[in-house]
């Protein structure tokens, strides 16, 4: 088996100026460190994410919810079709080695909530935060920058 | 098609005293108000919730992950199984009308999610609370008991 | 848990006045039996199926592939809303203890592949014959009647 | 997206010495030809066939059934995991823009079946037959040799 790592990058299908910056830093960096970017394969961060990723000369993989490989974003260079909608978010996520996890909403919190379920390690740059019964929940991991994420993801991956 | 209302009890495959004792609760009431619930299938709040609804009389679904129908707790009736792992917190959710959590780990956390990004109501008792970019998010409708809880699912469950 | 059995019936959303006939006979007969009926949720045998279940008091239960309860039949009486397409096809078919076929096109061929997969029995009423490099398969067990395909059903239920 | 296709092979994860000859020797054809290669990740069919592909610098994907990315074959580059048992026969299928089926049992027949229903071409090595009611389905394209059937599949493959 190829020995390369899987990273998934997921946030919202929709994002800000600044989400899509950070999104498209950690495509580039992932791709800078050989590793392969699993996403969701829509818009948004998943899209930013797959086009810095593209313009490093990294390979991009787009877990798809519907029926059409057309649906993915222009920077998928492997799209995996699974017609499963939001049931794909387990795919995205059981795929990688680790999670970034940028922005998001409840798409985002559901694959975070996997990826914590499955001991995949989650990095976060601004987004969702936990608590229970009014106990905070660190398992989410603060990222200070793209840089930070990154570096964090990679150490972070399971052997 | 039967008019009847489905709402999911959701919640840790392991639970405390006090959590079971609401859950059996919760289930009771739901028999009462003759709805019908459908849960995970397995152990902690789903089989409080199931016990409870069972001695009411009423009808109890379990969504299966695994590939064998008697790993379902022993007040399932209605044995769902769907060998797709987590996958099938998708199916539990997406099967009710509304979705009452208590306490609850990642498994509920990605059940929430996913309520939440279709829109179902979830009303919460003791359980996970979610922010983000240090927003609160306010999604989860808090009840302060069983009765609340029940009563609140019932008069959100969409029609 | 409940001993009631599970059984499938399978088969087009579109289906010929005589299959119908077969499937409406078919629910009838598994109702009478204290049989609970599982299916596909939609139109053509699921739904003739269905109704006859429902006109002798029997429980009736969709698999439904959409995101919509409301898609079901009017003869289910337990939506399970899967949003996972024809993925769908595997719950049907694993929540069953035996499944009878009924006619049907490419969507009750992957359901009866399933089946035989995971060692349940399938019993087939004028729907696909299988043979593979010449040799015909016949894992498929034939019925001659509706009456002949649910007792067969019955006897051949895993306990 | 990068234009390069997908094809999926299947067969079973136990081929004889025969069918395993036939689907390495598909694999290399499909790499030569720029195809990607996707499979079911395991072994049999599926590692023969990522075996002729890598040996000739092509790439491969296995769509995995369980939890674990280690259980792919050596030479699947990408593993993709879904943790949903058989039901990730239809990402396998839809993933794909053509399929050729080599041998196989019930699993490859809910592959073949999933893909008719599709609509995705199915290209036939000494695999299953279909009839119903007595009259032969001449949907699944026979091909005579693992050229002819890389040859009809990359022909056949949507646009």
């Amino acid at each position: 088996m190829m020995d390369k790592k899987l990273i998934a990058v997921i946030g919202g299908g929709q994002s800000s100026n600044e989400e899509s910056k950070v999104a498209e830093k950690v495509g580039r960096l992932l791709a800078r460190n050989g590793v392969i970017l699993v996403c969701g394969g829509l818009g948004g961060v998943m899209k930013a994410a797959c086009r810095g990723a593209s313009a490093e000369g990294g390979m991009t993989i787009g877990i798809l919810p519907g029926d059409n490989r057309r649906a993915a974003n222009r920077y998928v260079q492997i799209p995996i079709v699974t017609g499963m909608g939001f049931a794909r978010n387990v795919v995205v996520v059981k795929s990688a080695q680790a999670v970034i996890a940028i922005g998001g909403s409840y798409g985002t919190l559901s694959e975070i909530a996997y990826a914590l379920q499955y001991g995949i390690p989650v990095i976060g740059l601004n987004t969702w935060s936990l608590s229970k019964n009014g106990q905070p929940d660190s398992s989410i991991i603060l990222a200070q920058s793209p840089e930070d994420a990154v570096d964090l993801a990679i150490s972070l991956t399971a052997v």
